[in-house]
C-alpha cells in the first residue's frame, strides 16, 4: 500500500516547505483531531506565483486547473505539518473549499477547474481523500491569483 | 410531534434521492458527530435546472428564493443519506452556508433570497433547525446556476 | 495577566450587546466545544452602518480595515454569548472568516484589509488567537456592507 508522499512522488510531486502565512494569522489550525487550513495560493518554491488573473480571461481552463493543483498541493503540505510530518496519520480529507477568481460569463467549466485540486487529492489519498467541497467565485482574489484552497481533514 | 418528513410533506414536499456530485468529490461526509454537505444545486428530478443565470437579472428574488429551497431540499436529502435514512437522527442543523450569483448592483435583497433556505430549514427541523449562515456572492456560479447551499448537521 | 476584555479596553474598544441575525437564522451555534458565529456585518450601536459599498470604490482600504475590525469586534460579542458571558473560556480562536465586497480591479490589498479581523483577534486574544483564515471576495453584501466576518472558537 503505497503512502501518499509515494503517491504524490508517482505523479512527479514533491511537497513544498509549506508557505507561511501572508499576513498576520496561521497557515492552520488543529481542534479536536481535524485540522483546517488558512486559504492556499498557487505559490511554487515558495516565491513566484505562475498564475496572475481571472480564470476564463488571463488564465485558461487548463492553467486553472493546474493553479488549483499547486494550491492544494500546498495545502497537502500544511496537512503534513500539523500531522506532526506524517501524512499517513490523515485519516480522511473532509473538505476542500475553493475561491476562483473567474471572467465575468466564465461559468459553466468551474467544477471542472476545480477538480485541479479534487483529482489530486483522490490521487494522493485515495479512499482517504474522498472529500466533499464547495466552490466559491470572486471577482479578484488576493495578489491576483486564480484561486485559493482550503482543506479540512481528520487526523488518525 | 411530527417528524422532518411530516413537516415536509405538510409543504407539499417530497424528498428527492440525493443528487450525486457534478465531478470528482462526494456530496456529504461525516466527522465525529457532524455531517457536512458539498455545495448543493437546485435540482429537481436529477436532470433539470428551473432556474439560470444571475439574482437581479434573469432570476428574480422571488425565484432566488425558489431556488435556495430547492438546493436546500436536495440538502436535506442529502443529510438523510447521511444519517443512515433517519432524519430524525438530526439533532442540531448547525450552519446554513449560501452563495449567491447575484448581478451587479443587487445587494440590499439577499439575506432575503437566502431565507428561501433558511426558512425551509426552520419549517422542516423546528428546534433543531436553529441553524447560523454565511452568505457569499459569486459573479458566476457553477452551470449558471442562481445558488450553491450547504448544509451542516449535528447527528444523535 | 490581562483578560480578553481587558485588552480590548486598552484598546479603547468596549463589546456592543452581540447583535441580532439580520433574517431567519441564528447569530451563533454551538457544537461540541466549537462555536460558530453566522457571518456578522460592521455594525455599530446596533443601528448604524458607517461603511458603505465596495472597498477600493467607496471605501477606502483604511475603511475597509475599519469595517472588518468593527465586525470582529460583534463577532467577538457572539463568541462571549456563547461563552456565557466569559471571553476567558475561549481557548482558540480558530477560523475567520472574511467576505469582502470589492471594486472591480481591487486585488492587491485584500489580504491587509481582512488584517483588520487579524489584527485586533491578535490583540485581544494574543496566543490564543492564532487563527486560521479564508478569504472570499464577493461583487456585492447584504446591505452594501464592506464585509461580512465569521469566527470559530474553541471553548474550554
Amino acid at each position: 500500500m503505497a503512502t501518499v508522499e509515494q503517491r504524490l512522488a508517482e505523479l512527479g510531486l514533491t511537497l513544498p516547505p509549506p508557505p507561511g502565512a501572508v499576513a498576520a494569522y496561521e497557515p492552520w489550525a488543529v481542534v479536536g483531531n481535524v485540522v483546517f487550513t488558512s486559504g492556499q495560493l498557487p505559490w511554487r518554491d515558495g516565491k513566484t506565483l505562475d498564475y496572475a488573473g481571472s480564470i476564463g480571461r488571463e488564465v485558461t481552463v487548463e492553467d486553472g486547473y493546474a493553479a488549483c493543483r499547486l494550491a492544494t498541493l500546498n495545502a497537502i503540505a500544511q496537512l503534513k505539518a500539523a500531522a506532526g510530518g506524517d501524512l499517513e496519520r490523515v485519516r480522511r480529507v473532509v473538505r476542500i473549499e475553493g475561491s476562483l477568481n473567474v471572467a465575468p460569463g466564465f461559468a459553466a467549466a468551474t467544477p471542472k477547474v476545480l477538480n485541479g485540486a479534487s483529482d489530486l487529492i483522490n490521487a494522493a489519498f485515495g479512499e482517504r481523500g474522498r472529500h466533499t467541497r464547495m466552490i466559491y467565485t470572486s471577482p479578484e482574489l488576493p495578489l491576483d491569483t486564480p484561486c485559493l484552497i482550503v482543506a479540512w481533514a481528520e487526523l488518525g
